[in-house]
């Protein structure tokens, strides 16, 4: 059945973004418009509407950390969508842990077990939201979640997958990139 | 542990992204690269290397439909990102079923619940990948996937999260956009 343009993407990762304002005094947004912009350099865009408190610290500043929570914080990935850090310190409220970062102001968050520093290096108006394209420039991965050969284990990463509007778990491996053989007919 | 700069974002969606070439042959390319740019206007972004078949296609004819696969189809879908659309009919060899679109010509594929079409507005060069910035002007669900209110019933799209560089099925739904209490202190 043919609907209204609207988007429908899923799954879309869920990253808490943080950020700081010119004093150093952080924030944390949480996003779920995040892609992946270009491997090399490596880019992140992230989608943040105007009236957002983040919007005006990232503008200012131009640094960013986007981080991937896990399932076990669910409750704290929501809340920091849900409120403003012009009213509430979502650090402190959230019981989340900062941690200092190594190129950038923003702080990494301690219970997420990948962080990615990144500096702001372009801005696109589009609507409702602006299209901020960060370039990582130094990533932090918790080596709980690496396997023996320093992978990610997605098991251990347990990551959250919105699927507007509801959070889901991961599942299960059901293959790796490269699985089909191209020489075989598969219709 | 810190690490080189890379993308390391999971879990990205996965699209079958439909094209033409100006004679109005149908491709077909896998991207994880997608994501969400703006709600109003709806605005999807994909990122293509310039190498890419499709990306000269959607260069030249500024149309393109992102189409969202299930795991039923992980094999075709894995395919058509390890073949070039140069070299072979991608809709012949997986079997996969072109359908007419409403407003561009690319075609939807059938067994994709989620089709969404897109005129392309803006590309920004990156580096590896250009980014495409594509407005969704129409979209089509399959009504087999919505529950008795209208909604996706994620539970029946059946996904594939990209985990690079792996494929994962989805989960199970942990909660619904706003579940955090803002009262309660979460600490």
């Amino acid at each position: 059945m043919q609907m209204k343009p609207r988007v429908l993407l899923y799954p879309c990762p869920v990253a808490l973004v943080t950020c700081v304002d010119e004093k150093g005094a952080p924030n944390i947004i949480t996003l779920a418009w995040v892609g992946v912009a270009s491997s090399e350099p490596p880019i992140l865009s992230i989608g943040i509407r105007p009236s957002r408190h983040s919007f005006n610290l990232i503008s200012k500043t131009k640094e960013f950390v986007v981080n991937i929570p896990t399932a076990e914080i669910l409750e704290q990935t929501d809340f920091c969508g849900m409120t403003s850090g012009r009213e509430v310190d979502k650090f402190s409220k959230t019981g989340l842990t900062p941690l200092e970062a190594s190129n950038v102001k923003p702080p990494l968050i301690k219970e997420c077990p990948v962080n990615m520093e990144c500096i702001l290096r372009q801005v696109i108006e589009l609507g409702t939201h602006h299209l901020f394209l960060g370039e990582i420039v130094s990533v932090h991965i918790d080596s709980e979640i690496l396997d023996e050969k320093g992978n990610i284990d997605y098991a251990k990463a347990n990551a959250i997958c919105y699927m507007p509007e509801e959070y889901w778990s991961s599942g299960k491996k059901i293959g790796s990139y490269g699985l089909a053989k191209p020489e075989v007919d598969l219709r």
